[in-house]
Parts: C-alpha cells; structure tokens; sequence
C-alpha cells in the first residue's frame, strides 16, 4: 500500500499546503518516505465546513447505522494487517506484540461504542409526565435526552498510535454519540494516521455516512492546532499529550467568542504510597512489579508511576536497593521519537543536579538512540521544597520519596498536583491507619489503586481515565470507557411534544427497549 | 428581625471591609436599612480557608445526615415567615405572591435534593468484576462513583430572590452532592440573602455540619466576585446573570493555574415559531399567551420570550395587531432595580432608532419608578442585518419579526446564537412541513416547547435549564432540576480495593439498595 501524504477533507484527498515533513523512524533516526503536507488554512477550513455540513445528516442517523459504522471502522483497520502494524513499529518503535494489542484494544473499543449505541440507555431518557390538574399549576409533559454536541477535532496521542489516535478513544465515542470527527494526525506517526484515516473513510463510505463525517489534517505547527480549535464549526475537542500542548489548547478554546469543551489528557506522575505491613510483608515483589511498570513500554505510559513514597527505615532501604539492582538490569528500548527521548535526558540530568537528589539505580543502554532507565530517590523535604520533582518525567524513570512519619506522608499526599492515579500498597492495618491518607488521595486521583500497579487501562464501564487538573482539563470526563461517550453530548427537554415528534427513545412506546426514568423510576416499560 | 449587614465567615459574623452600600426599595426609590459592609479580601480568604477544612468532614458525611441538613434549611426558611417576604418583596419589589410562590419551589427543590441524595442512585455506582483467569491479561476489579469536586461559590441572582440565590438551585445541588458553599449575596436584595443565610446556618448547626459548610459575604465591587472565583480552594462556581457578569467569571476561571468549571446561565432571547396552521387556528389565544408569558413577572425572566417569527401574510399582521392592542393594556410594573430600569428603557430606546423597526404596541405606566410593555416588529432582513436585535433585552418586551418564507424562517433559525429555550406553535401539518426547522433548533437550545410558553420552568429530572453559549458556559448541565447535582461531582474509579474499604455504594452488599451497573448491567442487586 503506497502512501500519498496528504489530508483527507471527507474522502477528498487534497495537498495545497507548502509546508513539508517526514517521520522519523527512532530506532535508526532516518527518515521515512513519503513527505506529509501540513494542511493550509483552507484544507483546514474545507474539513471543517464539510463536518458542520455532514452534522446535520449524521446526527439523524438511527443508533443501527452508526454501530455498523463503528464496526466497519474496526474490520477495515483489522483489513490493513501487516502493513499497519509494520508501518507503526517504524514510525514509534513500539514492539510489534505490543502493537497487536493495542490494535485489538482499539478494535475493541469501537465494538463497545458500537454495542453502546445498539443499546441506546447512554442516552439518559427521562419521561415526567404531565399533571394537567395540578394545583396551583397543571404540570406539563417533559422529556429529555441526550444529543451530540457537533463537530469534534481530536488530537492524536504520540505514544498509542492506535487506542488514542485516529480512530482511538476520543474518535469512536465522538462518533458514537453523533458527531462528525475531524482528526490532526500526530506528526510522530502520520504513515500509520494516513493508513487508518483511510480504513475509517473506506467505513464510512460502506455504511452510507455523509460525506464529511470523518476528515484528517497533517500538521507540525501550532497553526494548524490552533486553526482547528478555534474554528466556528468545532464544538468540542479531545487531545491526549502534554501538559503544555493541552493547556495551549484549552485556552484557545476558552478565549473563543463561544467556548468549547476541551478534554485534555495531559498525564501526571502516578504516586504509589507503599505503606509498612505491605511493604514489611511484600517488598521484594512490590520493587519487581514497580520496575516492571515504570519500564515497560520504555516507560511512555501516562499512567506511568513517577513517584514512591514510603516510611524511612531499614526496610524501606532494602526495598530501594532492591529496586535499583533490578533497575540496573533492565534492557534499555528506544523511545518514541528523538525529541521525546531528548527531553527524558535532559529532565533525568536536571534530577541528578538536584541537592539531596541521588540516582540508586540505573541500566545502560546498547545504542545511542536507546533510553536508560533510572531510580531516583530523595527525601521528603527535598521533594516538598523542589517543584521540578512534581512534574512528570516522560520516559522509565521513577523517584523514590522517604517520609519520617504519618505526617508527613500525609504532607506530601496533600501537597501532590491532580493526577490520572494514585496507588496504595497496604495490609490491612496499614489501611486501618492511614485513612486520611486515603481520603487526601481520592482527592487528587481519577483513579485510586489497591496493591496493584497503575499501567493497564482496563477498557469497561468504571474505568476513569483523566483526574483533577493539571492530570486533564476536565475531571468530570474520563477518555477510556464507556462514558466517554457523554462527553460529547449534552442533554435537551422536549416540553408537551406530540408523541410522533419526538426522538424514538421519548416516545411513549420504548420501542427501543432502553432503560428511562419515567416519573423518576427507572423503567424498561412502555409509557401510558 | 433586625438586620445587622455583615458577612458570615461559616458561623461568624464578621465586618472588617471598608466599603458600604444599602439595598433600595424601587417602588420608592429609597434606601433600605441597614448598611451591608463589603466583605474585604481577608475575610473572602477566610471563608474559603473555613470551606476547604470543612471539606474534609462535609465529604465524609452519611447520606441521611446530609438529606437532613437541607430539609432543616427547607425548614429553618419556612420558620422565617412573613419578615423574609415582606423584606424580599421591599428589595425588588416583586408581588407578595410571586414570592410565596418562589419560596414554596425554593423549599421544594431543597426538599428534592434531600430525597435525591437519600435515594443514592444519583451517584452513578458501576462495579466491573475481576476476571482472575483471563487471557492474555486478568481483568482487575474496578468501581466507579461520583463524588463532590470541593467548595463551590455561588453567585445569587436579582431576579430570583429566593429559587436562584442564597439557598436555591445552585447551592441546594452543591451542598447535595457533598460540596462546601460560598456565597456571594446579590447586592439588590442583601436582606434578604442575610435572613436566608442565617436560616441555613441554623439547620447548619442543628444538622451538626462542620463550621464552613457555608458562608456568605456581600460585595457589589466586581473584586469581590473574582476573588472568590481565583481562589485556590474553589473548585467550581455557580451564577445565574447577565452574558457580561457570567463571561467575566468564566474568563477568570478559566484562566486560573488550575481551571475550574463556571455553570453561568446569562439568560436568552427564547424565541418563538408560530407555524401557518397554529397561527390560523390560534392566532388569537397565542397573542394572548405571548403578551401574558412577555409582561408575566414585569419580564423579568430568563425565559422571557423576547423574539417572535412567523410567515407575513394577512393574519400574521392581525396577530401583531392583535398581540399590540392587548399589550395597550398591560399594567406596568415596578423592575427589580433602577438599573435594570434604566438599561431596559436605553435598550427600548435603541430599538425604535433601527431603520425598519417599528413599536407595534406599548403600555403606559402610572409612576415614574414603572417600565412599560413594548411590542415591535421587524422584518427577517432587517433582523438578520442588525445584531442588537439578536440580543437579550432583559424586561417586558418583545420582537415580532416577520419572514417571507420558509427558507427565510430557516435562516431565522439558523441564524440564532444558543437559548435556553425555542417554542414552536404547530399544527400536526405544519409539524411535518417544518422538520428542519424543528431540528435545527434542537440544536440551538437547552429546551424545545412546542404549542405552549418558555416561562415557568418545572422542577424534576426532565428539566434541562441551561443551553448552547451564550445561554450558558455550559450546555452539558442544567441549573434546574435533580441533574443538577452532577455539576458539583466527579467520578472516582478504585481498582483492586478490598470490600470494606470501598465507599458504601461500592461494596458489594447494596446496603443503600441504589440502581448500579453491574458488569454492564443496570441492578439494585448484591453484588456475589
């Protein structure tokens, strides 16, 4: 399969931009054919125009089409075979293994949006019925429900070219719930974005969507991002990357004549609090799984743990010794782009610089373009007083915190920005009493985790994926799971509407056989 | 009841600031006693300070004792009898039995969002299963429910002493769902606010609520009001106002180190389609219904109908005509305040200068504190070419604006910025010769009403109050209604977690018998 590099403006393929760039293969550090061209400002103005206009078909579609739309999406991306997964692991260096899990992860979602939208109860149905002798005022006839909120830019993620790019997370629950998608490929993989943007498009033109429904732009600049944000016709954005970029991102949407939501995933540090029966009882497995976690997938997960705290003492040493010794033997990867790789060094050589910093352990790599891993280890004080040891350090790396006491593991929990998790290793005594420091914790986390490791999103109903900022923009949305789909709509109220001019799942028959609240009780039965 | 005119810092009375102002009776045009003292920087810094420690406990709270705080405020305001009608009926002159009214819906919601939090389903509990054995990877066990985002400040509203103010919508869902409440007092009735704060701080007390669960400081300076939004322990706010007051808050929150979401309902033009059918059928009890919904409350209300669009023709200028006699005829009233007066005659003034707009009826007042009631008309050129037209005018008047056609009611349609609400008269044939009018303003508002008026909003789960920008900062919740209590929550999944360190809602005994979706499935079951 040839790649032309260029955008797709519904399933118009257009180059009428100037500007140039190639991937990158990280590995060798040798570019890849072919060139991409960055979208103009009219390609980008064009996508969007046809997703306002594709809107107003797509949102009429009935819940049948779309899912067969969103299973469609995840045949022709299974179609691409090796070739996608080929061109992946050159584009990020991602294991191939690794790869044909998270296509499956990505296939899957899609058949859980496309089950959801079958469904119909995300909706939210709700029926109260009128009261027209109701003193002093008759009540009248209200019925709500959810519709999409319109076109939606979403922004690939650079470390899953698959589960948060083109057709990831943000795109599926954006069309699921009605909404045409207009996606800016991630410059680190725009073979592998151009390959499933054309699977997505070969879908949509199967499963007789509008023209529009679905578009993608290539593009290195910040104009591109900013042009597509900013854009009358976008309703809503999903982005998964840094916290710069997504704040970049956010207040260009909040500064619009009109705001839009901007759901940002913007990672976070993944604090695990090792607490003294667990680690008295479990410390040699708990340094192996932490190893693990903060070096598998050369560390480039968002849920990557950054941060251990735990009591000082003689036990506490052993475990960080223990830590560092298996640190020191793990096989060094490559890491998804130079720059990504560059930043990692230079944040690991601005800890070392740090007084009361140390590196306990660290592996060596084979290859220039390799990344080693590293653990850290300081104090509480040291971490309390130095702000550079609260950010994220994209890469395999973690740092080790000894607190003196309760307190003060209590003050670092307090003192800790919003994060995706946090997780406590602890016996039972040990939750007995530390309660408060759970409470703090539930306080700070999307997601809180018991004697198991962050890394591993599970795909379900009650994963949450984003936290209170800066972890996400928006804490009230998770990126992963089913109620992604919510954060692309918002309700409506239907006031004394004739039966026939209502949504079907309004209508007095629940032909849909969804669940609604009907005079606040929760029902699958019709309405008298 | 003697009014003393400071700030409640939780349970203290307190007034340290330097900056005075009196509430004014507008039916006199006089000053009311006493002297409400602007709170100062240090005393705002205190009550949030008192709201984040009060946090930790309100958080913590049973259901029960917090479904019984909010029917002790439901009681303690009822307790206030005639002194908080005859003060709130001084402040803003509305009738005595509008506001015995607003205070029954008032009481009413508290009582709602009691029985909303001892119900416990509004939590939204999923619990996922492990899955031990599963290939390739075992399946974690994963919960998820709601919990409260921490102090909320709420911003009262003039034209709603009671139901949009100290104790309505926005602080009874906030304090629900396990929020901490600031409020910031209206400065056009303080009275008022400080009769209702001292009634919640009573059943505060007798509820055995921590001290900060809720304060109140009074401020007419736009510095009070940012100050409250900057602040560090806010995590959410809450405003009911004008399109400048709410984009101002949204602007500062959204520009914070930490972002948090701004709920601004700044009102709307609510506009009104009378298809042919209806109006040859109606025409004559829609012009009677439009003038009484217009004039209703001296038009002080977010849901005022302030555009009306129908097809030119012989009985469309009959209905105008029709709409203009019965307007002649409407008593004037006295508006909330001077200069809401004052802007609505500037506003009233302007439109009768725009070439092509006409005054087809007004009312005359009998005092100089009076607004009289305007009925004009236009044509859809001239609306679609003069955007002052498209903007709300906050009192007793309305637009009738006549099209030429249905492609020109279209447009109309099209053209409009978000509302909270749309109405359309229809006959069942004009309903299905009008189907892309009915869905593009679906897509403009909050709550589409078809053959009755906006005004009077219900109170119950199907309510949506609150509509695409600039109706609102944020369609995807409502200010009305028991939804509301989703706005101050977030969702918090905890993976792995033994049974009895789980919140209630999670274990797997449903001690609270709440609906939860139990591997995908919605139940009031155990959990095995």
């Amino acid at each position: 399969m040839e790649l032309h590099g260029k955008n797709f403006l519904g399933a118009k393929i257009s180059a009428e931009g100037q500007t140039c760039f190639a991937a990158i293969n990280p590995s060798l550090n040798q570019e890849l054919a072919p060139q991409f061209i960055e979208a103009s400002p009219a390609e980008i103005d064009q996508a969007m125009a046809l997703a306002e206009t594709a809107f107003q078909i797509y949102r009429q579609q009935p819940a049948e089409k779309i899912a067969q739309f969103l299973e469609a999406m995840a045949e022709e991306i299974l179609q691409l075979g090796d070739t996608l997964v080929q061109r992946a692991h050159a584009e990020t260096a991602l294991p191939e293994a690794r790869l044909l899990g998270e296509r499956a992860r990505t296939i899957g979602q899609l058949k859980m949006f496309a089950a959801l939208v079958r469904d119909g109860s995300w909706t939210e149905a709700c029926i109260d019925r009128a009261i027209p002798d109701r003193k002093p005022l008759p009540k009248p006839d209200l019925r709500r429900k959810l519709i999409p909120l319109g076109p939606v830019v979403v922004f690939g993620a650079s470390n899953f070219p698959f589960a948060f790019s083109v057709a990831g997370g943000d795109t599926a629950s954006a069309l699921a719930a009605g909404n045409p998608v207009v996606v800016k490929a991630h410059p680190a993989h725009p073979g592998t974005s151009e390959l499933v943007a054309g699977a997505v498009l070969r879908a949509a033109k199967s499963a007789g969507m509008p023209d529009g429904v679905f578009s993608m732009v290539h593009g290195k600049s910040n104009e591109v991002s900013l042009q597509l944000v900013r854009h009358h016709a976008a309703k809503a954005v999903g982005f998964t990357g840094s916290l710069q970029g997504g704040r970049a991102l956010f207040n260009a949407a909040a500064a619009r004549p009109e705001p839009i939501p901007v759901y940002a995933e913007m990672g976070s540090t993944n604090p695990i609090f090792i607490l003294p029966s667990a680690l008295a009882k479990n410390g040699s497995s708990i340094a192996e799984g932490l190893v693990q976690s903060v070096t598998m997938g050369v560390g480039q997960f968002c849920t990557n743990p950054g941060l251990v705290f735990g009591k000082c003492g003689p036990k506490f040493d052993a475990f960080v010794e223990n830590a560092a010794r298996i640190t020191g033997s793990v096989v060094a990867g490559t890491m998804l782009t130079s720059s990504i790789s560059a930043r990692f060094r230079q944040r690991a050589q601005a800890f070392q610089e740090i007084s009361g910093v140390s590196v306990a352990g660290q592996s060596s790599r084979a290859l220039e373009t390799q990344s080693p891993a590293y653990i850290f280890s300081t104090d509480a004080k040291t971490f309390l007083g130095q702000s550079p040891l609260h950010e994220e350090m994209f890469g395999p790396s973690t740092l080790v915190v000894g607190c003196d006491s309760d307190a003060e593991l209590e003050a670092v929990a307090a003192n800790l920005a919003g994060q995706l998790t946090a997780t406590i290793f602890a016996a039972e005594d040990d939750l007995n009493n530390h309660r408060q420091l759970i409470s703090l914790l539930e306080q700070k986390v999307g997601r809180l985790l018991f004697n198991s490791f962050p890394t591993g999103v599970e795909v379900c109903p009650s994963m949450q994926h984003g936290g209170p900022y800066p972890a996400s923009t928006d804490a009230r949305s998770t990126s992963v799971g089913t109620f992604a789909i919510k954060r692309f709509a918002r309700p409506v109220c239907y006031q004394n509407f004739p039966d026939a001019a209502l949504p079907l799942e309004l209508q007095n028959k629940n032909a849909r056989n969804i669940w609604r609240l009907v005079d606040n009780q929760l029902t699958k039965a019709d309405c008298q």
